[in-house]
């Protein structure tokens, strides 16, 4: 069943109007129609059951009605970030699309040492806005009740916020048993469900300058299991074990 | 660093002869001469350091002698096997790749009824051919010590073994109340590692029908969390999900 985001929160008992920007998408691609169910996910990310009752080509406006309770929350219990070093190609669409489905909040791509992609600053917004559809159309096929925000960092450290809890995926600190454990930090999270974030490296890995000045500022390294992970796949292992531990196992 | 994959069993007392098929690619796009370290992963499942000690052109053939002791298991401790209905497009090669890296030790592609591709009789053995050289090669970039095994059967229920723990991922269960449940399942694995096998739907997901024919055969029904996963994630997400209990929970 397609689920569609709107910006406002939704009074149960009017009429709502679905965004002008999904109208094409929905008649002429989903070829939906009066009366074809749906699901509505609003500003305060509560979504309801619904059922087209118009669609106005002329002002591209689909109008629905409310048919039922909220539905079950489907979001993490807290929030999950994950800062990855820009990787090279399609990769990005790739790492933001099945991020959104696993749940993530926040995606952002930074500027590593070791980033063979750049992006120059005239280019952030037309890729940020490339980008954030992919995250809105994962959302919606997910069923999700938010919209994860996508964002870039020229600079990684100035950056990062201090509170909540920082992790860095670095396996070499598995090696040298300095590895503060994602285990430690998920029993951390079920106790306390702050926001958590992990920083990932791009093709060829963070730096060691870059780990040394991450925990500097109080980021924790912790491994990922015995495997080298593409930077594609590390972000998905730390999604689907958060919510794993966060979401089944409680 | 590079690690290669030999079908004998390592003397470490014997020079090694890498495989005649690894050449090209070792010295033309690696550029690897004599002195560079690799590791070598034998027939055995174990690895070890080594250092090339001879290129020959002529014979394609790189000697390497062993540097040091066998090296950590970097493998799962139990057998795990994604079985997917066939997806669209190049995603097939996508699961093969993530899910070696994940620790996958079998990936089978059958027949859903839902599956838009499909393949025929005389197309398999030449797309498994080429999907089990993406998996060597994911291997070998994860640091695997052993290859997975892509295969692919016509008929499902024919062909699924009656030994080990069976799932499958099926959302509509956890609506109706009768999730088995992710946590059961790992449960039972840390205690009695067997070889666990996960079911996945293609694009549109299994049908009803699918589903009770496993049933029947004792395959468990399983949730992977509230959202949606597409057909190229959730196998991802039981592969992470059983890493994080078996490897890091422990």
């Amino acid at each position: 069943m397609q689920l569609f985001f709107i910006d406002e929160q939704i009074n149960p008992d009017e009429v709502v109007t679905l965004a002008a920007s999904d109208f094409k998408h929905a008649v002429q691609v989903l070829r939906m129609k009066v009366d074809t169910k749906i699901q509505i996910a609003d500003g305060t990310a509560t979504a309801y059951p619904a059922k087209i009752i118009n669609i106005e080509p002329v002002t591209s406006t689909i109008e629905a009605v409310i048919t039922g309770d909220p539905l079950a929350d489907t979001e993490l219990p807290l929030a999950a970030e994950i800062i990855c070093g820009l990787p090279k190609r399609e990769k990005a669409d790739w790492i933001v699309q099945k991020a959104t489905e696993l749940g993530v909040t926040r995606i952002i791509f930074f500027a590593a040492d070791r980033s063979i992609m750049q992006w120059r600053a005239n280019q952030v917004d037309k890729k940020l806005t490339r980008l954030q559809q992919i995250a809105h159309d994962a959302a919606a096929q997910s069923h999700r009740r938010r919209v994860p925000e996508v964002d870039y960092w020229p600079k990684l450290k100035a950056a990062l916020p201090t509170t909540g809890l920082n992790l860095v995926a670095y396996e070499e600190v598995v090696k040298e048993h300095e590895d503060f454990g994602l285990v430690k930090a998920f029993k951390q999270l079920q106790t306390n469900p702050e926001t958590v974030r992990m920083i990932f490296g791009p093709e060829g890995g963070l730096t060691v300058s870059e780990v040394a000045q991450l925990q500097e500022v109080g980021v924790q390294p912790v491994g990922l299991g015995p495997r080298i992970l593409r930077t594609e796949t590390a972000p998905l292992y730390f999604l689907s074990s958060l919510s794993y531990t966060m979401e089944l196992l409680k």
